[in-house]
């Protein structure tokens, strides 16, 4: 199984609580294992955290991480890198080179990113080389991944789950 | 060709301003004609218009839309309607029959939707039936609707493009 982790840089603690808190939980819906976030921000980890302790599975969330650092080791322990920016090179040209490894770690930037994480990138990811969201990018690039069978994910231990309908609203409570 | 356009309602203007603007840009990006949004918001409407005169193509945005009319139109000129809820039936189930159709409505939600939405709609569409984000689960919407081409889409008209890169930032003034 490809062990995929988000690596959540340049979130401002007041403007980006909301984005980031969506990348975490696209990131965990989209079967990644976890994300790192670089600064402090207690209330994004406990909400996504929550996320977790209702819907189930083993997704993580830590702040309080050094970009550099965390790259640095995780190369060392054989992963890749794939940075999402919109100057880099389009998701179908890549993705199929990207899904030989198996251990990724995904760097999400918010506006502006360091510029030596172009460099220390294995793959700097467009999606479609507009500017749009880093939410939609990395769906996206976790759907393509794993094409499309994260769809069916399970998500064990959780307290509720959706029974799909056509027209309404129903729940299982576990 | 296929005729998308996206109805964002629940809108909140000021908690809401930046995921729907992050949802209109990524409708864009990803092949649909326009968003319409219910409620009064310029500063959004200017966000998304100052995109597609800078990055090109023909996508609108127009604020103030009344939902029930909206969907009613829709309806009465022949389209057909694509709720987004975590509640819904899962993409890979139903994205196929919603192809066949040349135009489609898709509404987009922030947290509470009105309950009549459900019963209106043609289709209620989960992205996976986990909690994440409105702007994950259209951007896989229109991914699968398209099958991915709309990754190579062009925008005609813009100022500037940019020309992908393995580490850099390259783009092109035209």
């Amino acid at each position: 199984m490809t062990e995929v982790v988000v690596l959540r840089i340049g979130h401002r603690p007041e403007r980006d609580q909301r984005v980031t808190t969506h990348v975490g939980l696209t990131a965990r819906a989209l079967g990644a294992s976890g994300m790192y976030l670089v600064g402090r921000d207690k209330g994004v980890v406990q909400s996504i955290r929550d996320v977790v302790d209702r819907w189930g599975g083993d997704f993580f969330a830590n702040d309080d991480i050094r970009w550099k650092r965390c790259i640095t080791d995780w190369k060392e322990s054989g992963g890749i890198v794939a940075h999402l920016t919109m100057y880099g090179q389009n998701l179908p040209d890549v993705i199929g080179e990207i899904r030989t490894s198996e251990k990724i770690l995904v760097i999400v930037g918010a506006e502006k990113v360091p510029g030596e994480i172009y460099g220390m990138a294995d793959f700097n990811v467009a999606v479609s080389g507009q500017p749009h969201s880093e939410i939609s990018s990395l769906a996206l690039f976790l759907d393509h991944l794993f094409e499309g069978k994260e769809l069916h994910n399970e998500f064990p231990g959780g307290k509720i789950r959706i029974i799909p309908s056509r027209s309404g609203k129903h729940t299982e409570e576990l």
